[in-house]
């Protein structure tokens, strides 16, 4: 898949047919018909995106996307964007959040730095994939090109491919970018028609008149650049955020190798939504690990149908939630594989 | 502790200071302050009932108290009672949803005869706490006598006691016994002082004529026994169960060796209700791993002041919710210990 379009085509339904022996097979399971919930629906959906029965329990990747933005001059996060290449060396090093969760979870993290504002030059572990140093300031003219817009998407494609090609079964996004918020509320904005304060929140903490600036900045961009809600990648260029580009790219090319996606929280979900409006059909691989409380993320799910598993007050992103989702899914496969039916335990059934 | 006085008198208030000095070194870890939200409160309430800092990742045990009860015979189940021992003996052989569960968050299952319908005989792995062969019906008589209620109570700080001992640092509660969503909602609905139809639920999933025998059912038995909502062992020698006195026993046994309780399910609350109102700092103890599908679980919890961590649409019980909830716990303490701070990992505090 060397072209968009080419893995926009190659995303197909998934397995209608293997749902319905997934939950055959759960309901023979000791316990009452239904009763783990949505830790069965879990299962059920695994299976049905890759058709694997029984499904073998996946080895999981979550991949954090890092990348700068030329927006954050304008005041918009609490942070300095220093701290993003701060952070990936963090990554890299074992010590933020998303690595504790993803060894707590065993799942392995790949940090991909897609357009950082530093020059990192060669640093063992890190995916290099950088496309600029961090987007222009959108605030004043647009985030990036159309032609940068799809080399980002078409990273995160390439990713998404080589971890199916290594037996990767499970893919969690992450992301980490100072200013990131505000992006994404952008793109929230525009793809769910929402209106902007209602799709806006504090980002990592700014206070009152910060948020205000925020609401005014994404608005003011909204009516300067106008992006076409029906051109995604318009959209990516006009407000986004390279990191944005390559999640909604890593999410279409899971969708195309048939690997769930656990999507983490805000960030992720404004690539969701780009890659749902490339290509409906990734809709049916996205599993919402949880609800953030950055306030925009209830409008993304919402619009992509998504119920989260989660409710944790989360809201750093990394694909710290992502970490949490894998985990309910790895149990729902080994409730799945591993649980005696009512034969095998020699369990009496209910009464008829 | 040999007398339930003793083991009421040993619970003491959590340490607050510790929970100050947990917050100060989280808001050190390189994340925005607050921003991993109900795991930040997991440590922080780890700490203050263990008074551990650092902690160190606890061993954790799901206690699984089964027994029968004499009420099933009303036809208030969708099981018959031959359920409980063929699930004991499941749970024995790891087959079950609980023991999927605990390996996956690696913890032990001990499952204890607490009342049990059936002679097992010498069984490896059983923990023989037999009271007798079941409760006696209470829709005509009393459940069990006080004394037997005492003796139940008594097992559970007993194993709460060697729990400690064995150097456990973090206990789950679990449930198995055919008919006992009918005891735990006369339990919820005299100890919230809530109406019978408010807190009774479809158990295993009765049909709507089951549902509606099920409220009648407990209905009448607290108007025939009329127990006392200030006396809970008249509660539980009224409409009790074996499993909910024992299980109320290892709440009141772990809060007073200062070891975290995670609670299950409605049946697990019903214990806790009869523990908290033993021994209302019992409640500092508890952590409630989720909401169960079981309506009346909403009543027990607020009773208790505790704010679900999950809300997956369970409601099979056995500990499987509980289990969840320890891995949640486990992953904030890996987090508490394992993150890097801002200075060690040389990252920018947020701006001034």
């Amino acid at each position: 898949m060397r072209t968009l379009r080419e893995a926009i085509k190659a995303v197909h339904p998934v397995d209608q047919e293997a749902r319905a022996r997934v939950q055959a097979r759960l309901d023979r399971l000791t316990k009452p018909v239904g009763s783990l919930g949505r830790l069965e629906e879990l299962a059920v959906r695994y299976v049905s995106i890759t058709g694997k029965i029984p499904p073998p329990l996946p080895r999981a990747a979550v991949y954090t996307f890092a990348a700068d933005h030329g927006v954050a001059r304008e005041g918009v996060s609490a942070y300095p964007s220093a701290v993003t290449p701060q952070m990936v060396l963090n990554f890299l090093r074992g010590g933020a959040a998303v690595n504790v969760l993803a060894r707590h979870v065993e799942a392995e993290v790949r940090v991909v730095d897609i357009g950082v504002a530093h020059e990192f030059g060669p640093v063992p572990g890190l995916i290099d994939r950088k496309i600029a140093f961090g987007t222009k300031n959108f605030a004043v003219e647009p985030a990036m090109s159309r032609a940068e817009a799809e080399r980002a998407l078409l990273a995160g494609i390439e990713l998404a491919g080589q971890a199916a090609q290594e037996g990767i079964g499970l893919v969690g996004t992450g992301d980490m970018g100072i200013g990131n918020t505000t992006p994404s509320a952008a793109i929230t904005a525009v793809l769910t028609g929402s209106s902007v304060d209602i799709v806006t929140g504090r980002g990592t903490g700014i206070d009152d008149e910060g948020y205000r600036r925020k609401v005014a900045v994404i608005e003011r961009a909204l009516a300067l650049h106008r992006p076409d809600p029906h051109d995604p990648l318009d959209v990516l260029a006009k407000v986004g955020g390279f990191e944005i580009a390559g999640l909604a790219g890593l999410v279409i090319g899971a969708a195309a190798h048939r690997m769930p996606v656990v999507l983490d929280g805000f960030i992720s979900a404004a690539a969701a939504l780009v890659a749902a409006s490339l290509q409906p059909l990734c809709r049916e691989f996205m599993l919402a690990s949880h609800l953030s409380v950055e306030q925009g993320h209830r409008a993304s799910l919402r619009h992509l149908g998504l119920a989260p598993l989660l409710d944790l007050d989360l809201r750093l992103g990394e694909g710290t939630g992502a970490c949490l989702g894998i985990d309910l899914i790895q149990a729902s496969l080994k409730i799945l594989t591993q649980m005696a039916t009512f034969g095998e335990a020699g369990v009496s059934e209910r009464s008829p």
